[in-house]
């Protein structure tokens, strides 16, 4: 495989050529202190505009109950091309039925008014609370001021990133460069999330076998940009398979969000010859293929540095671990079986008191959907960046490796957990977190204060 | 449907007649302070003993890490009588391997010399933490001394019950007198259970499709007594049918130990004519069938009146919640309903906060495995014995009930959920809990202490 390197630069969303970006305050919430316009609160609706037509692609919750502006983009990404994304924080507009579904569209259409687009040219996204309709006011005139207020600097993208956040405790952006085709070419992102997630992820919303059928909710959304030219059958191809191995492989607590969105938009102001897909490239010139492939560990990168922030930034998280599944019978059981692990609810609390408790551990892979034989079992640590692995359980058996030694290797802020199955071949991984006092304390929210509760 | 009652008696596991029980301190996790007596700590080993020989039935975790004791007890069951059960807490001899499964049998041989039985007619369980072997020197003095202690009064039943109990902050014990075929039939029973709490259980501990795959954990022991005559076939039949609607349906934490097991012991001493199965009874006199019926329905009484026992003093739980699902299109998408609602981590941190969040709710119904109509799911609550329900959702439209008024609903230690989701005619039910701080708290121990730590 070869090794890709980028080269970060600022500016995230508004990195790439022809994008610029906003985030205002418009009192989704209506907390009552705003008009329209930042009064010192946090923003809470963002705007990201192509100065050109972009091609598009999606990738959205596979969740039955999806909000309103799932549906909206499902529609519209199947054009093929967009030209905006409107997002509000502080309401999921979900589960609010026709109404719901009309405010979205009119989100579209107003913010289409502002920027003199057709109103098909524009995507929408929501995140925060379900079930209350959107103060409809409030957004008109957020959208008004975003419009105005648009710009291709850090800032601006730095306000766009805030607006989104719901109870994330910072921003999450990251952009990249590298040469395509002799160009210079950008990928930007930017994205929000940090309870409710296990995202399971598919370009139509609906729900293919393979993803897992219990799990995930805080909704994730994420917003990515390029100036690379790029059909919209790549595109889609392209993020789908990052996606596959970045958002749909993070849990915070195993819910599946309504929301759950991720936006690519491809402007192809870098010039360079269009990107093909992967596996069409295979006879395609060499250039080509090397294009392809640079343009896809590209777009892996962005959205797994961005999923890994979701992570780190989860309700209440202290540690971060990276479970590594390996010698599963099939792909379906090494997924079962890292999912088994990465949400259970006596893991994660073992990892929150630093306790490398193996019995959980299997615990919880033998009542997973694999394929496991007790006595075939590895269970180890490694540290990040390090490549030796502390067992605690070899074949089953527990090692001499001592306590102590055992707890130094979970002790840290973030660790890699290795489980060798040694039945087969095949290996999953997920990305997940421990499960502290602070996520409960957040998550029963305050009754006497509806306007505290979250999603 | 016939409305059974039953009158409650002393003596739980000893309320039977030919039954004895005992619970002696044997210094199981080596504090150091006992020498297989009980110095005033805590009982961790119990044994009850039938004088004559006893049918038995059944039902064990499905968990592929299942403990030494569950494979003694799948294979000795399946000889359809024994005499005496040995169980010990502190310890779950579980990820032992053949050191493990020796310890078992040669705790089944050491009780079966002290009583001058045969070591076959001897069971075994254990719980507690995963992956140590078990002290023998002290297990085999705490059988001595247990065995010397064997009474039939109900402070000897009350010392067995107290023995099995780990994170459990109370004994959890019942026994019924009712009439069978003109004698006095009495059932008794004792469990424990806290944590790592969601057991899927057959009677050969290998899994059938329609368990749950994904869910529960700490390991539910529960050991039940009769003095009814009734056959091992029917014995089976019966207990398999109450275990689903009972210790089947319960969830705590959604992980799934490697030590469930439930056993039912029947010595025949009562002299009734012998219980058929309930199915075979269609062919049976009325009498006979009426029989059938009252013991199926006096099991199902102990069992979930233990199962719930659990739940309610399930680790750091404040909230005991009854999910009602119906109205979905099969019996397998009720299930998945219901257990997708019981095991949401986000709704049970509602609960604990007293939050009425039904998009929550929705959310969960929406990602499981059941087909979900959002414009067709009503969501509403009752009080336990009220069957007056409060609506917060009609047709996925929220009613006017105000915020307040739902808050009521939920304030209480007890309510139930009621979920229709208008597709068809099957229900399921699912007994679940909140999901505290003192839960997290509890599980996530003290690694400077490993004595403290759990399973």
């Amino acid at each position: 495989m070869t090794k890709h390197t980028f080269k970060d630069v600022p500016g995230a969303v508004t990195a790439p050529q022809g994008f610029s970006a906003s985030g205002v305050f418009c009192d989704i919430k209506r907390i009552g202190t705003g008009k329209g316009s930042n009064k010192g609160q946090k923003p809470d609706l963002a705007l990201i505009l192509s100065d050109a037509e972009a091609t598009v692609a999606g990738m959205f919750t596979t969740n039955q109950v999806a909000a309103a502006p799932v549906k909206l983009c499902v529609e519209r990404v199947a054009r093929g091309t967009t030209r905006a994304i409107v997002i509000n924080s502080g309401n999921a507009n979900a589960c609010t039925g026709k109404t719901g579904l009309k405010d979205a569209f009119a989100m579209a259409d107003h913010t289409a008014a502002c920027l003199k687009l057709q109103s098909e040219d524009v995507l929408v996204a929501s995140t925060g609370r379900i079930g209350v309709t959107l103060p409809m006011p409030n957004i008109r005139n957020g959208i008004t001021d975003a419009a105005a207020r648009l710009g291709n600097t850090p800032t601006h993208a730095d306000q766009a990133a805030e607006a989104i956040l719901t109870s994330d405790t910072r921003r999450k952006q990251v952009s990249i460069e590298f040469q395509l085709d002799g160009k210079t070419v950008r990928i930007g992102g930017m994205c929000k999330g940090a309870g409710m997630i296990q995202p399971g992820m598919s370009a139509t919303g609906a729900r293919p076998m393979a993803l897992p059928s219990a799990g995930l909710h805080a909704t994730m959304l994420c917003f990515v940009t390029t100036d690379a030219r790029i059909g919209t059958r790549a595109l889609q191809t392209a993020l789908r398979s990052s996606v596959a191995q970045s958002f749909n492989r993070i849990t915070v607590d195993g819910d599946m969000s309504t929301n759950d969105t991720v936006l690519v938009l491809a402007n192809g102001r870098a010039g360079n010859k269009p990107v093909t897909r992967a596996r069409a490239a295979s006879k395609a010139p060499p250039a080509r293929i090397r294009d392809a492939q640079q343009f896809q560990a590209a777009l892996d990168h962005v959205c797994l540095t961005l999923a890994k922030m979701i992570v780190r930034d989860g309700e209440g998280v202290s540690r971060f671990v990276t479970v590594r599944v390996s010698g599963a019978r099939t792909l379906a059981d090494a997924d079962a079986a890292a999912r088994a692990v990465a949400n259970s609810a006596l893991v994660k609390t073992s990892w929150y008191g630093g306790d490398p408790n193996w019995g959980r551990i299997i615990d919880a892979l033998g009542y997973s959907a694999a394929l496991v034989h007790e006595d075939k079992v590895d269970i180890g640590y490694s540290s990040p960046g390090s490549k030796k692995v502390i067992y605690s359980l070899k074949r089953g058996q527990p090692t001499k490796t001592s306590f102590k030694t055992l707890c130094e290797q979970v002790a840290g802020p973030e660790f890699e957990l290795h489980i060798h199955l040694n039945l087969g071949t095949a290996g999953a991984l997920m990305y997940s977190c421990d499960l502290t006092e602070e996520y409960v304390d957040f998550n029963k929210g305050d009754v006497s204060d509806p306007a505290s509760l979250g999603g």
